[in-house]
């Protein structure tokens, strides 16, 4: 659970690194920074702070915000609705970001999960202007390097309530 | 028709509005910054640049740099392979850009297009954090103001070529 002044601070971070990335937010936008701690109550280790710019049934984009090192869980995106689930595309474009998917895992990951259940190791290095895609039904996780990280979300329609993540501890409401 | 030089001078132009948007750029795409006259050999007038991030087969998001007073002529996204045609979301990153559909003209637009066929004229004017979401199947155009425009496009599937414009002269190849 996320208190208040934790949301407040919380909030306040994702905008000023998200404008230090040259992006102009709305001030509803800058008030609806969505904040959220995965159930965990362990916000700067286990979380993510998110702007949703438009989610249709047919397409979602976003921009997601981490702090240093802080970890969204491991989770898969599963079908729904007659699709084959969320396909989404992740853009950094500050900071630094590990992504780690399904594949052969890296002999040195640069990151350690934090406590929870984490199955998936290959490591895929995002720096400013790198991407990678995500298909469908995957797992994934994701851990921000020592500046934090923004990175944009191109997808299909998201529907987060549905997330599938591998802890069973993990909440996504 | 453009010739090497301006399509690279236009490249280039692109790519510094979008470092100067904060905009990232690997080597490989700022290469590829894709320039379109749209067939008309007039590309300050009428034309755009742009980079393509992703298109699956599900969702794409784009990059378009305009330069000052540079319009994208009318056009709709046709239905294509059992689907609706693309949606898409503009979003204003820097600069101006006025964008023109379907519904009552406005009576004091900001713009007048370049020569051709005009035809929709309600217009909505995008400064940087502002959107607009543009229904599958409608007629739009848009021009940008007197410092050009970066606008992100997050959209369903494109395909550029099968655009259905309103003036028969213009082409996008």
């Amino acid at each position: 659970m996320v208190d208040e002044r934790e949301r407040r601070e919380a909030q306040l971070y994702a905008v000023d690194k998200l404008a230090e990335a040259g992006i102009v937010l709305t001030p509803e936008e800058r008030e609806a920074v969505e904040v959220v701690d995965f159930g965990l109550s362990r916000l700067a280790e286990t979380g993510l702070q998110l702007v949703v710019y438009v989610n249709t049934d047919r397409y979602c984009a976003k921009e997601l915000v981490l702090r240093p090192g802080q970890t969204c869980p491991e989770h898969r995106h599963p079908p729904f609705e007659g699709t084959p689930g969320k396909e989404e595309t992740f853009r950094c474009r500050s900071g630094l970001v590990y992504l780690y998917v399904e594949g052969e895992p890296s002999r040195e990951p640069a990151c350690k999960p934090p406590p929870g259940t984490y199955t998936v190791g290959r490591e895929i290095e995002l720096r400013p202007g790198m991407q990678h895609t995500i298909p469908a039904g995957t797992l994934h996780w994701f851990q921000a390097g020592p500046e934090g990280a923004v990175v944009s979300e191109f997808s299909t329609t998201s529907r987060d309530e549905l997330d599938d993540f591998t802890d069973e501890n993990v909440l996504r409401t």
